[in-house]
């Protein structure tokens, strides 16, 4: 059934826009497509360029929040809700209505303050050294990397990032020096990952907090569900809605054109399909979603 | 289970308040407190005060969205959205930045274009008739009633919806007479019905748009797993990602202090306890939703 | 002087877009121009099509403003504020924010706030009469009228401000029966004047309060300096600093294409041309007055 | 008449709040009053605490709009515009909404684009000297400094004016550094100067662009006309309506607790009290202001 979605989609002309705000995304060619889908029983499933790396962006926000709640627990939401913002993922109007505190951990500016729960004092060398860490434990693959060049390029078109950084910080809500989170979190965005290896780290959010492969407790079966939860109202911006309508799973998406999708009890999905919709969601990758939902009736709203 | 958690609940000091736009909600007692789940095998569990009709108001959005898309199917989405709002159930701000469009049907600007287009150039009479009719359908029971009381005091304090709706309407997404609609609208949100009913009403939506107790298909499982996932998006306005995170079902709360939570595949949960928290849901409702899922397991973000 | 402004301006090309929301402005031609000048010593400059009347619209808010403040006088700042909105002229969002109260009497929804003001409990039709009368008294010309036909057919488009007056009626800021104020308002919207009459109309505020020609003094030296000066700060909406810096003077414009400019010591001028800018400003009128005061000097910021 | 106003309110309780966000301003005295008036025949007019240096802050804005004007002409419109902004002082909502364009010059972002639009290149030393330079011409009065501690705790406080700053470079709005503009914006608001010196700074917009005093022509007359609108429109942020409501001049504020107002012919004043009223302008200075020109009849809304 992958390869019929690959061979589906190969044919399609609507590929969306690839990111183009720095050259190492808009350099990526828009034709590639990749579909994995990781059980708990341990079997994997592939179709099309799923051994490539690509730039995970912010699908990165999923593991460093899961970092973030295993250090602060619930004292993270003191510094970031987790309400829908009906907004961009870079809106800078939401913050100053409510006093710089983000709506959700996975609009930038929410990412931002969980990057500084993670931080404690630490610094972006110890920090990043985490986080591969820890996302090398959760896909059982010690060759994940940083693509540093990706990380400087963000660096430089820092801006927006730095706005939300700064307003936050004008109104307390950040404890660490915005260069340093701002350096770590363009690293962390910069985490270069194919579709084996990203299905593989979602597995824990399938089974309760548990990966059910490497047998390893992750976190808590609360606290997967609450993850889940976030990923289904914030994981796509604000075409959150859209994609539970159409897909009907968690899911969190990233600039580089990949999406984790989760099916609890079934089985971790990663798509990779650099050309964007217009909220900057994978066109095709939301499409192979559809599809492969509509097949086998994994949906969080159904039975 | 149930009756352990309104003993527990009915200790409960903090029950937030009672709505008092009109004084047939304002002089409910805050201390009424019942739910009821009810199975597609047929069971029906209950505690507390389950016989007592309460008005269900914005619960009825649900009803009014599924006849809204058995009348037009997917063309009611070029008058409404489904994205989450990120603000109050009553703003005006989203339909002024989005030219008349609501952000989804269960805003109260959403659910006057669902009137809008349920009543295809009926009278209002007519259409409640309609929605009256299919209500006792859902929930096999003809003695559902509209508290015309509750919805003559609503139409005297329409002045908010008035504005939405003539907002709407100056963007021409509006289709018939405003006050048509106001008055269909208020009637609609006055429906009163008891904890049993209102489960029983949501059976559909937990088994594939089947009711599997009375064996009637009421929508197909596609459009039901599409209203669970709007009720689990906007259900709660800006208090959805909360109750996601809390309860992790799709739920609808109305002002009257019910909610409607669907646990596709296992049941239909109704709960009412009149006092509101600030974002105007349900404050024990909510509560003892999170109790129940916590006892029993029910969540879509786990398995 | 007018004459060669008049002259040059017949030319011109770019005369912006006549309102077309209703019938009876939309075929008003956009070649028609007027300019008319009236000074305390009682000499009347014209040129062009000055004898024609046309809709004040908006104009008619400076005269209900002064009709107001005579009856309420700094109670009714307790409704309406006086700062500029930075909006349109018919935006909703501000009014959310801001409770209900609008942010100055010459946008809409302040300008609704003013007619309730003036009402005082009386009919449409006392309330008419009074702003005829005082408007008929401050022009001396009896024949000034209301377009009823232009009245009525506003009417038949008021969704846009009973949303306004709807909104503000549901945070109690109006008193009266909306649809009575919608009433009313339009009527007032639809006085029909030509540019002689609305010159010597807006006398009163060249003078510190008097009418030098007729001799009779209408507000005090104070009530007219701070008309003036909420023309200034709000007189062309979200085209407000954009006069003030290419013009000059306090002004006040109107969607029919009028505009009263005034002059302290010097004079009133009225422009009259139907086209209007992407603001809702005379494109023509405002190039007219800019003209006007270069050669003449006329501008409250020099001397 | 000087001396009644100070007499009058040196009894005054109630004050307003002193500036805290930097230690510099919150120590200042808030029973500081000054006030100074120099008009173009030379006299200067003084009572209170008229020697004494303040933090002219956003007063400076004034001065810096004035070296733009003379460098760029009306280039600099492309990067800010001319309307009152209805916003905050700091507010970033506007920027989103207007892709990084400030409304004016009199808000910090638009400041910002100003410092930016100034600096042609150059390193913050030349352009500070720059600046320095021109405002002791002005004053003419070499004694004016730049209170680099004031400046250096701006910096440690800047985290807002970060954001502004790197917003609007995100949007290409900001030619040079995003440090380099803060580091020279700080230390342009950090110019000290006493009353009598910001009275004669300010005769050059009494007298159509020449300080008679001196002699010597700075802007044309069409230029100075031109910033005395924008003083008007913009000049005390959303508190602009207000002042022209009340003192019926154009005039500038910074939250250093000064005031300078211009009235075009008459005079130019220069009024100190350190309080801030809600919306960041001297409390006692306005009051002050509005006493004077009650007293004066000083008032471009009358004659």
């Amino acid at each position: 059934m992958l390869n019929n979605i690959t061979r589906d989609l190969a044919d399609h002309d609507l590929r969306g826009q690839v990111a183009d705000y720095i050259p190492q995304l808009a350099q990526v060619s828009p034709q590639h497509f990749g579909i994995s889908v990781a059980t708990p029983e341990g079997a994997l499933y592939s179709a099309g360029d799923v051994s490539q790396p690509f730039s995970i962006q912010s699908i990165s926000k999923v593991f460093a929040l899961t970092l973030a709640l295993g250090k602060r627990g619930d004292g993270i939401w003191e510094y970031v809700g987790r309400e829908p913002s009906g907004d961009p993922f870079n809106s800078i109007v939401q913050l100053e209505h409510e006093s710089g505190k983000p709506r959700n951990p996975f609009i930038n500016a929410g990412a931002l303050a969980v990057v500084d729960a993670i931080m404690m004092g630490h610094e972006p060398k110890e920090v990043l050294a985490e986080i591969l860490s820890f996302i090398r434990f959760l896909s059982d693959d010690a060759s994940i990397y940083f693509d540093h060049e990706v990380a400087a390029s963000e660096l430089e078109h820092k801006h927006r990032n730095a706005s939300l950084a700064h307003f936050m910080k004008s109104f307390g809500k950040l404890q660490h020096d915005v260069d340093k989170i701002l350096g770590t979190y363009s690293h962390q965005c910069a985490l270069a990952m194919n579709c084996e290896q990203l299905a593989r780290a979602g597995l824990f959010l399938v089974s309760d907090g548990i990966n059910q492969v490497s047998g390893s407790r992750v976190v808590s079966a609360q606290r997967a569900r609450r993850i889940n939860s976030l990923m289904m109202m914030c994981g796509h911006y604000d075409g959150s809605g859209e994609f539970a309508y159409r897909v009907g799973l968690p899911g969190k998406s990233g600039v580089g054109g990949g999406i984790l999708a989760i099916a609890p009890g079934k089985g971790s999905i990663a798509v990779w399909s650099p050309g964007l919709d217009t909220v900057g969601n994978s066109l095709l990758g939301t499409k192979a979603l559809e599809m492969f939902t509509q097949n086998t009736g994994w949906s969080v709203f159904g039975h």
